[in-house]
């Protein structure tokens, strides 16, 4: 039995969406065993009762504008706080909130803890390709400065992912650069580059530029915190953008327009759904001793549901446990 | 008269679509001169005869795969490199190329210089915003590496873009940081936003998110070299893909999308039109002592046209001249 805590009060739409993203899971998968953290009245008027569901009351929660490393300092109750407990205290073997990132980073770093021989765990997730496969990138900002030790690390950290998780046999790793020669970047880039280049346990691709990312040039993607940060939120702020471009368009163009769109609804559908990446997930903090998911704040049950599906597929292959043995491995044949 | 030194050879369309863009706007602005370099022959095919137009004819020209520096040391009678030194040697007052990129950047490094006082020029375009405006954002990639006085040049070098090109009375300076709160980023970001804070004469607006960069959260984006380019290529990368996708849903989607398709013509227009930016110009690689402006290397002649309307633009407001005096008050404040 895998045993989920989730915290139940993070995130715009909680404690509805999450809790019905748990009926939706608990019905789906058999193998499943789920913690729910919070409001147990208000819990209780969402929740289609299972004994695979469990409801651990508390009145604390962790807002989104909380400090983040003082709120989980303070805030010792918070539903969020009790659900990464739960997993340091070998009840629960992953955790799960939308609520405020930053705080479950700092609840993931200080309560769950890193995997030895892991200096800076780094938040992952898959985004879209056009040719629907995805890529999984890391660091998409658990980190405002990273080392090349960093990135080369982040590079077995993703293929790990992408390999066990996604079912990607040889993942192709890339190197986000500014040029995809490989005399390009920043002295981090050439950095990693050389590091990169010389593990032949990994399938470096080169350097990739971020324009490419989305026709599928790497299985994996390989950046700094702060500019994984910025790509991430670049192709979120075009994607939503163009979108509400669109919308405006259809509205202001009249009957034709409006015909058009009905006409075209599959379509525009598709490339709605194209940009829409909520089925692979939430976003892992990758490198630590249990899987611990952010979800978008903004989730719905289905986003709840896929990141549980997720979680649950991280448990099964065990790609942690696959972790903690590779880095101890590398520990010992550094000794 | 105002004397634009254009490189004819740059570009996957030249010299076709750089001359016609020449006898557009050689017919729509009678207040400037071009001089065309480049392979006369070829040139001529194309061009309408004028007494404003001279060609200065040369055979080397230098390609998209060139090593940069190097092509300008050696190719000393590329179009490209004769066009740049036209301008150091006053015979005209800015440059324009569709070709490498790379080489343009050193032509106007090496061949017309930097503005005293301006320690890294920065390449800075103007990006599209829904509601039409645009912002300028710097640098986008003509440093790999950049500290926080760069940045700070970049927010007193993009406020007198945006002012006197675009005629923003007083421009919003947004720092693009991995979060809006000050305390935000990695210690570049921490400095730099401290350096902006102090400066009386910007309007300084705080950190901004790439997420909000095309709801026009800023009038100049100020980031380092490396983050701009990730970030730019984003964006473009995001809209291609989204399109392509798009295209690629209506050609499979049968009758019914095709017919949709073509009532909502306007409305994809619309969208397509809102992430092309061609009418604001080329890309400026702004701090040097004239302009030197890159066009995209699929620039078609209606890119030229803007980008020669856009130096015109740079020249009769006198935006460099009254760099070089800014920073001449600057230097010797400091003496």
């Amino acid at each position: 039995m895998k045993k989920i805590a989730i915290d139940a009060m993070g995130g715009d739409k909680a404690p509805k969406a999450i809790v019905e993203g748990v009926n939706k899971a608990i019905q789906a998968f058999s193998d499943i065993e789920i913690q729910l953290y919070g409001d147990q009245e208000k819990i209780k008027n969402y929740l289609t009762p299972s004994e695979r569901v469990t409801i651990i009351h508390t009145d604390e929660k962790i807002n989104s504008d909380d400090e983040p490393a003082k709120a989980i300092r303070r805030k010792k109750n918070a539903s969020m706080v009790l659900a990464a407990r739960a997993v340091k205290e070998g009840e629960a073997d992953a955790v799960l909130s939308a609520g405020n990132t930053g705080a479950l980073l700092a609840a993931g770093l200080f309560v769950v803890g890193r995997i030895k021989g892991v200096d800076r765990p780094g938040l992952l997730s898959t985004l879209p390709t056009i040719d629907k496969v995805g890529f999984d990138m890391l660091d998409l900002g658990a980190n405002a400065e990273n080392t090349a030790a960093h990135l080369h690390q982040y590079a077995v950290l993703g293929s790990f992912y992408a390999k066990n998780v996604r079912g990607i046999a040889n993942p192709r790793v890339g190197l986000l650069n500014n040029g995809t020669e490989t005399t390009k970047g920043d002295p981090i880039r050439k950095e990693t580059y050389a590091l990169l280049d010389a593990d032949s346990s990994l399938n470096f691709v080169g350097n990739i530029e971020a324009r490419d990312l989305m026709n599928g040039v790497a299985d994996v993607v390989v950046t700094d915190g702060f500019t994984g940060n910025a790509v991430l939120k670049s192709i979120e702020g075009t994607a939503l953008s163009i979108m509400k471009q669109l919308k405006t368009s259809i509205k202001g163009g009249g009957f034709k327009a409006k015909m058009g769109a009905l006409l075209m609804k599959s379509s525009l559908k598709d490339m709605k759904h194209s940009l829409d990446y909520s089925d692979a997930g939430g976003a892992v903090l990758f490198g630590l001793k249990a899987p611990v998911v952010k979800s978008h704040g903004s989730s719905g049950e289905t986003s709840i549901f896929y990141t549980i599906k997720q979680i649950r597929s991280m448990l099964e292959t065990d790609v942690v446990g696959q972790l903690i043995e590779e880095f101890s491995k590398e520990n010992s044949n550094n000794d």
